[in-house]
């Protein structure tokens, strides 16, 4: 290896390239974790990054730009399904020197607007977008901008990556299993939702028209009932709550989120109810949450952690190659069964 | 007022103040939500800045170098407390035009220097550094280079401003709580930690130090005993594991946060022991998750969203003047008695 530069200026790609005694595109492929590195490579590289003391992160500014920083807008970050979906982006840059910023969406348009404004001001190298509410125009416009991937929203786009998992059969998986119980009144708690584009892109939208589809498909199309609320706590603690004073109360909840959930699990504890015996519930994400023992909430897996580390996955690439066609991955879900489903009380 | 400037160039906050016929610091109070601002002088400088469509967080790159970015570094996602913090944080910022972005610093000295350096490499106007790790060296080196507020962590600097709780006397209510209902066997779940600067200025240690202190002064000096994990779910899990082991189990967990105490009632769960029943749990930081009625879980409040506000006002401030003295917030905490405590089995 060749002696280290004169250590007055900064440390560049370059010079990482010429003491490793390797191409730069070979370093560019260490520093991003890509595809068909040989462990070799690997080595050679790091400890030319290391005896020079290389940081990619301020000493990229002045090569290609690049800043080494990776913008993620998340929609709530109460929610637990977003933590496995960060557990998994992690995973996949571990090996790297991107850094991940967080930027809490709150589920607005005009707040995702000043988020994803300020990640492009603050020049990150790519964004990851967790079902954003954003339009369309507005999504593409950021995508423009900087390389981008958007996770659980649906809908093909020329200009940005999709990572979702099928909303759509994961809500027909719940549908089944209660109504193979032997319910009926099996109601659903939605994100409330009424523009065009998002009913049509949206994982709470397609999951609502899922389980419908599921009640009509198992001679159920009289028993549909949705309360339409939020995924958050509170939004399953009122719909359940709204769910609750129906005349005919449902023996079944979907909720179409752990955290959904969550609230829900909470009216019907203060309402005296017991599940599953007086009512079940299920729910969507197979977070933490359901795993928790005292709870064991029955709940679609859709794979958070898979889903992010394919979001990290294709945002390199794209950051790579901003040329590159866009990319669909849709991942299938699978239900875990847990104890807060059982047969309706008789 | 005056006509709009030509479109042509970018708009300043002295624009703004013409556009108003105020002063730049007025409208500069305005935008960091400053005390003492009349709602006249308000409604003035958010109708010039609306007309102007004046855009702070772009357009104050040229001016004094701002950018209107507050990054916020905190030890974990999954952990419910923090989002009280956050909570009170964006409702400070709320009438603001700052943009939080967050960066997980994962309870670890590298990853912590990973995020700060990032923040200051994308030029955040100020940090907020919850419950830090890294030295007092790293954090002083931070606070010199970019306006800081360090949360949850003790100790005195000249450099940064500190917001914390009683964790001392958070820890001293729970084992009063406890003897008070008669238990005798009371342990307690820590954060593992060796390091004499942490177990100084640590809330973690602060409170195993208040645990043996209040164990002392009830004379049950003999009935110390700490399991040592982390504040996590898992080091939860794993303590009360270690606990339910012992040859004498004992009759109530004092566990070091709520997330902590959701680990301890998994496993408990898992032992097929009854809470309160067969053995209470107290934690620490009265989240979502301690009020969610299935659990209930009896909990000290240290008033998260009061520590994010105030971390908030002190970091706007310093922004304002980088000279004025460093401030020490401390909160008193409060104990809120709920379903998993009640005296030990007969």
């Amino acid at each position: 290896m060749d002696k280290p530069p004169a250590p007055s200026r900064r440390i560049t790609i370059v010079d990482v390239a010429q003491h490793a005694r390797v191409s730069t595109t070979a370093v560019s492929k260490v520093l991003r974790n890509a595809y068909g590195v040989s462990p070799t490579m690997q080595a050679k590289v790091r400890q030319a990054i290391a005896e020079l003391g290389y940081r990619p992160s301020a000493a990229a500014r002045g090569m290609r730009g690049q800043t080494y920083t990776i913008g993620v807008m998340l929609p709530d970050i109460r929610n637990p399904f977003f933590a496995e979906i960060l557990d998994g982006l992690n995973d996949h840059l571990a090996d790297t020197d991107y850094q991940v910023l967080l930027g809490p969406g709150c589920n607005g348009e005009e707040a995702e607007a000043k988020v994803t404004h300020a990640m492009i001001d603050r020049s990150m190298d790519g964004m990851i977008l967790i079902a954003p509410v954003s339009s369309r125009a507005h999504l593409e416009h950021v995508a423009r901008t900087v390389p981008t991937v958007v996770v659980g929203r649906h809908g093909r786009s020329a200009t940005y990556d999709t990572v979702a998992d099928d909303d759509f059969a994961g809500a027909g998986l719940v549908v089944d299993h209660l109504a193979d119980l032997g319910h009926r009144r099996i109601a659903h708690i939605e994100h409330h939702e009424t523009d065009p584009d998002r009913l049509a892109e949206m994982p709470n939208a397609i999951r609502a028209d899922g389980y419908q589809h599921a009640m009509r498909a198992r001679g159920l199309a009289g028993e549909i009932d949705i309360a339409s609320t939020s995924y958050t706590q509170e939004g399953g603690y009122l719909g359940a709550q709204q769910l609750l004073a129906r005349p005919v109360r449902p023996t079944a909840i979907f909720a179409g989120a752990d955290i959904v959930a969550m609230g829900a699990l909470d009216a019907i504890a203060e309402a005296g109810l017991r599940v599953p015996e007086d009512i079940s519930v299920a729910a969507y994400d197979n977070t933490t949450f359901a795993a928790f023992r005292p709870i064991s909430l029955t709940s679609v897996d859709q794979a958070g952690h898979q889903i992010g580390r394919n979001a990290a996955r294709l945002l390199l690439d794209r950051i790579a190659d901003r040329q590159r066609p866009a990319t669909q991955i849709k991942l299938s879900p699978t239900l875990v069964t847990r104890r807060t489903t059982a047969p309706p009380p008789a």
